[in-house]
């Protein structure tokens, strides 16, 4: 296809925020791959840390040292984020919401959401962000709500439709990517639901990606934390405006 | 200020769902007039919506009739929105969540979701949305969840930074633009937080907008209803990608 | 069965948010129903508001009138609410949230949450609630937080597991009881979790209101809008405390 | 006060999730204080949980030895917790939610959700639950929608008003706790709102658990995994109920 070659030059990170300290029995995964499958036929270089494979400090602290846990691999996880213009947190659903793991990834993003570009912006402006929900149990709404508030909240962009996942009818029953019985066919892989979503997020994060990174990031008048005050209005209350 | 002239070509639609009847005695309308004063000045043709002035049916349909309330001002009211560029919800808070009249909003937009553009995606893509947020009491950041979850949902795309809002300390107060008594001063009006967040919002909506309009729209393959199975990977289930 | 008799003092009122005019489309009727059928069985007396039957008011007020919406049934169904131990609100799930329906009647019952009985406590206190939510998508935790939590916040209490409802598998499908193609069976109707989870809800709320009733209430030390200062450690900060 | 005596039988337990590893540090602990405070001196037995002062696992497991990690405090911190006849969570906000700490206690506390107490019921069931918030950002009821929906679903019993806080004025600015300058003041000491809250919640818990304590627990018809299918209308699916 002739517009996989438009994307050659993007970088992806998909974080895992499964509570599963063996990866192979991520759920979540099996997702991830979905998307991450779509986006590298397209070019992109994809990067996947699966968060529960490194030492996370809990606290609001860029290093874990700050925080009397030296033992941190967030810094080295923050510049493999930085690096990538898209990133897809990815978490399973728990009790109808997301994981410890995706919250603590989301504190150790928030904990640098203080810290400038070059352009004097905050620093995760000139990216976008999407995200993936699987559960055995309701709740991947309410997910992506806490998720990509949280994105946009620290300066990602959200394409359309960038939520996206899996949810089996309420009650117990198998997981997506669970083989199904004597088949070899996997729970969930042929919703055409879910991989439409999986998808259009998918392109749409990359269409988003292309335009931020041909723009050269986001334009810096009117959302500078030294300059927003100097365009017209920001501050005055102009209560006769109407 | 150069940039203005960018900006004139674009419409944006604020829509108050406040659950007063007589708007002004609305305190969510002072936080609108703020970022209405910011896009008008650089030549937004600004467009507003105050939900409660019209009559508005319940139900899943795109006009009331269909439900049994044929007085529904929501199909003039759709037009109105689709006109825009730039669509801002804004909500008071009521025991920490958007009002009724906000949710009905939603509903009405939720139900011409599945309309497609002339590219064969659903309706709303090609426009960007934020959300603002006012109460005298907590539950910004919930509204906010709520708010841009819906609309990425259906198409709109957020740019960096689209919440804003105000809320007092925690108990009861003054609520934003109450006049402070003994004085011609406000309440809120000279909170550098709201004031900031407002310009970045305003801000960002104008620079997605341009971006959108430039590019005639958004890209068009893998996020039709009709196309996305013909994309690379998209339900082929490769379990053995990794 | 011998336990049957101790309810028949009781009283339970279920409100359905349906957002469809016809109150026979809806399918959270069907949920309440099954509930309805459990406390009526035991002597409860069973009392409903299908809310879109009636014209009800925005606002924060009492009564529509002081907000320039005289035709305003809310005075005769918070009576209607006022005289029943339980509470249910039952929703059906839109974009993975209340109804907006719902939001307007959580508005009204906040309304009048100010009130206090006889004891001076806030007036709903000596009630228990629940909720039922219906979709055909994702989201019955996040409409189960919503709506329990206003209602524990208004002085309603909430038993163990008072949340129960029935959503499919993500994606389009048949909605809780719609009939089965070439059956005479309803959809959902059959699930062991959803059957489970009401039956636990209904007899979980009886317990509870029986045991209020049998208790006079709730006591009042400590929780009443003028006595709470007078209680032990009320105001001052203990800095020392540990 | 003679109603002191009342409770001298009972325990509580409060869980502080705080991300900071130093608890000095915890502008949430103040606020567990003063509950704590309020119960001891009507004779109950409190025991506080710091969470971060011990390793707890990640998994949906119940030691987390079955995950990977064999250094769990888990097992004996949920000895602990049911123990207590009242259970309150207490969580700073970041971005508006709970911290993952909170969120990696609740997923713990739900890995053992389906034991059963000796009656046949869920094992949380006889006890009571509450939460409280701290932050100086927005999104103490959000926070609270959160724990409070988590404990009535795992089978505790929420009592009226068991949600409190403070929160700060939107935008930076002192936490709760913190001393004011030049003087001996520490902010929200003297917050009312927040104070009479903290006494509603901390009375009402006692109450609850004082009437689940009387009566022997909780009773058993119509709320155990094996014997609900055999209540009247449990599983028949009533379609002409009404």
């Amino acid at each position: 296809m002739q517009q996989a070659k438009k994307f050659d030059d993007l970088r992806a990170v998909f974080v895992n925020g499964s509570i599963k300290k063996d990866k192979t029995g991520s759920h979540t995964q099996h997702l991830i791959d979905k998307a991450a499958g779509i986006m590298e036929h397209e070019g992109v270089t994809v990067d996947h840390i699966y968060a529960l494979d490194y030492p996370i400090a809990f606290g609001m602290v860029k290093n874990g040292a700050e925080n009397g846990q030296p033992d941190d691999a967030w810094p080295m996880l923050q510049k493999r984020i930085l690096d990538a213009d898209i990133l897809v947190l990815a978490t399973p659903i728990w009790l109808g919401a997301i994981s410890s793991v995706t919250s603590l990834v989301i504190e150790r993003l928030y904990a640098y959401s203080g810290d400038r570009n070059e352009k004097g912006q905050y620093v995760y402006y000139g990216r976008v962000g999407g995200c993936m929900i699987t559960g055995n149990e309701d709740g991947m709404k309410h997910c992506a709500r806490d998720i990509l508030f949280c994105l946009q909240h620290i300066g990602y962009m959200i394409p359309p439709q960038a939520d996206c996942g899996w949810v089996g009818e309420a009650g117990p029953g198998q997981s997506y990517g669970d083989l199904i019985e004597g088949t070899d066919k996997r729970t969930g892989f042929d919703n055409d639901f879910t991989n439409r979503n999986v998808t259009f997020m998918a392109w749409n994060l990359m269409y988003a990606a292309r335009m931020l990174k041909d723009a050269g990031g986001w334009p810096a008048v009117g959302n500078t934390v030294d300059g927003w005050e100097h365009v017209a209005n920001a501050k005055d209350p102009n209560p006769e405006y109407r």
